[in-house]
């Protein structure tokens, strides 16, 4: 159903209906420190793996390179039989082999030089590379123009990773260049946390899935959230709508309880019609009813048999502000991802945004088209605030590029601030 | 095959075989400008598309709501027959319907109510809606507290989109919002841009799949760039290692040419090993050799066909480095995607990145763990270069957070300094 969300149509009565709002912060630790992320892990390839936690602490089986190699294209020789070699004076060593390899057979023994190129393992007996340019092949001869020291164009055993080296802890997430480190060291396989599970319920009598007719409504919700999941991590189960009735909702609520989370949108606000919070009550136990957020305060946040039950207010901008301020670090902290938060943009605001003292205020804008060009300019892109006026209305988030959040301590921002717009739906 | 990146071992030759370096702003303009983006479109059902770039301009066939509704619960009632009324002297209605509904059957005549909830359909005849809280029912009266207006809690058609209102623009890439907002409106299908293909092909003698032997290198760059154009949009297939051979390379890239773009890595440099300039300027043409940038200055850009192929050097931060730099935006355009710079954070230096002027200088850096707690807090997070030496090692990418990349125009950061990390590994 579509809870009334009187943030922004009745100023003066905004608090009808609940006794007092938690403060974000607080109802979100709520929210966490009831939860229990899971234990489930797979192991996986390392394709599949692309984007997971890991469940394990990874450490190197081996040394990366496992032998010494050239850094340079050149002579593999003793350092020591260059020593006071120059363009003036150069030294004579004697060819054992000119033509490079990766593995060279052929030993370096005293006087002597084998060619190398770039990543050749370093020959028997060689302890330095003379450089292509710093040398000249003379028949067998090889005149050097420059001495080398002990080491030098050499990369070491280990260079990249030494054997044993600790890469990764568990709760990493992982991205294509640690696979290919992974890949690097032989590890070909990675034991992750299974994507958490959640299941997401669009509730609400007036809902339809198309071709509404007098106060019919299309369901929304369910879509968004569900691929809002997906990007953040989990895996979602989006279900049909559950129409306002206890027993419904009920039934509905306790099948997903196999699930890590079950969401569900609509019906969390104080009205009559408003049951959910109601039925999560007799089921569990209602941690947390209305948040002192704007737009989107009916919100409330529970937990059934140890699953915690997010209720997102019907309206779809106070659906989405509400997701990712509970649903998106609840899938983070369950699924043992990194809870980074949302990327941001700097930008300046080209008009103020105002806000309630004591309140989280999500004001949606508009960035402009930042000139693509050059990043070394340093100049700021401009937010422009949506006139959008109703919490119901979904163009004013869809059509914006972001929100910027007004803390509790602050009275709005100003013209010409500089602020940071948050990207809620990056995968990040 | 490992090109040599000579940048960072030997910086006193560090332009050894090539003539000049182009600036990395004007190569990637050669490249972009010399590529097309493709046509190809495909119709999708909403959350297939997510994601995808709209090749279509998408305006609304219908208005949302379709009909005006109550905006609150309370009483849908004429404007007119309340005015005058006040918590002193309450006016006096009758009730012609008790039962809220999602579309009321019965007409609001005057001094007559209706009982509605939010988003119930405004009755025939209403024009306001007395909010619940100001209202009393007594028997088959209403008493009203409060005078509304014309329009008073009501939501007109259209307040959320109106009947062809345009909502994206072809090249809008679809997040879940924004199939919010197409289903609402009756949209359940839109044409898309097909993700641009991408071959992948490593190069290099040395290189093996798995249990390196002396001289031999576990294959890691077509893996890391695979999945990263898979993170950008793109589709990538990852080739199997194509050994120095130019008959064998030629054979390769032609073979790929059926893709909207090639990607090489290895052998892009001037040795005598890097082959694949020569075979790309045999087949078509080598736009830029050589690129003031570091570390990875030995990348080419080239076109055949009509089809454009990067060439990665071979060292793995090289490789990354420059598939961020001219892969990723070329994904982007030939995807008709929004070329979107990478996320980054704000940070501030504890130790100087030094750089050379004229050069784009990229320098890894680590990130430390910003407290979680309250975004109200302003605290920047602190960047700190990692000490990695050589280009070639790869877990000096994969352990690091992020780069910060330093403009020609500078000699490096100060300690101190804030600086924009940037995330090059984000999907957005």
């Amino acid at each position: 159903m579509t809870s009334p969300d009187t943030d922004e149509t009745a100023p003066d009565r905004k608090s009808a209906g609940f006794k007092d709002r938690t403060r974000l912060a607080a109802a979100r630790e709520q929210l966490l420190s009831a939860a229990t992320p899971h234990e489930r892990t797979e192991r996986l390839s390392l394709i599949p793996a692309d984007g997971r936690a890991l469940a394990e602490t990874v450490t190197s089986p081996t040394a990366v390179p496992g032998y010494e190699r050239a850094a340079m294209d050149g002579w593999a020789v003793r350092a020591r039989d260059t020593f006071g070699s120059s363009d003036r004076s150069p030294g004579l060593l004697r060819v054992a082999d000119a033509e490079p390899q990766t593995a060279p057979e052929t030993a370096v023994g005293p006087d002597s030089a084998v060619r190398v190129h770039t990543g050749s393992e370093l020959p028997e007996g060689a302890d330095a590379v003379v450089m292509i340019e710093h040398a000249d092949k003379v028949g067998d001869d090889l005149e050097v123009f420059d001495a080398v020291t002990e080491g030098e164009n050499v990369a070491p055993v280990g260079e990249d990773v030494s054997e044993d080296q600790q890469l990764f802890e568990p709760g990493h997430r992982l991205r294509p260049s640690d696979l290919g480190l992974l890949k690097s060291v032989g590890v070909d396989r990675v034991t992750a946390y299974e994507r958490p599970t959640v299941g997401v319920i669009p509730t609400g009598e007036e809902l339809v899935q198309d071709d509404p007719g007098p106060g019919e409504v299309i369901e929304t919700n369910g879509l968004t959230v569900s691929q809002l999941v997906e990007r953040w991590g989990g895996v979602p189960t989006y279900r049909n709508v559950v129409t306002d009735d206890e027993a419904a909702l009920r039934a509905a609520i306790q099948r997903d309880l196999t699930k890590d989370i079950v969401v569900t949108t609509g019906g969390s606000s104080v009205g009559e019609r408003d049951l959910i919070p109601e039925v999560v009550d007799e089921l569990g136990e209602v941690l947390v009813h209305g948040v002192a957020l704007k737009p989107g305060h009916p919100v409330a946040l529970g937990i059934v048999e140890e699953t915690p039950v997010v209720m997102l207010p019907g309206y779809p901008v106070a659906a989405i502000i509400n997701a990712v301020q509970f649903l998106r670090p609840l899938v983070k902290y369950l699924g043992h991802f990194p809870d980074d938060a949302p990327p941001t943009t700097e930008a300046v605001l080209s008009r103020k945004i105002p806000s309630e003292p004591g309140v989280r205020t999500f004001a949606r804008v508009k960035l402009d088209d930042v000139a693509e060009a050059d990043e070394t300019d340093p100049d700021r892109a401009t937010a422009t605030p949506t006139r959008a006026s109703g919490s119901g209305v979904l163009s004013s988030v869809a059509l914006a590029d972001g929100w910027v959040a007004v803390p509790e301590e602050r009275e709005g921002f100003d013209e010409g601030e500089t602020v940071a717009v948050e990207h809620w739906e990056w995968s990040a």
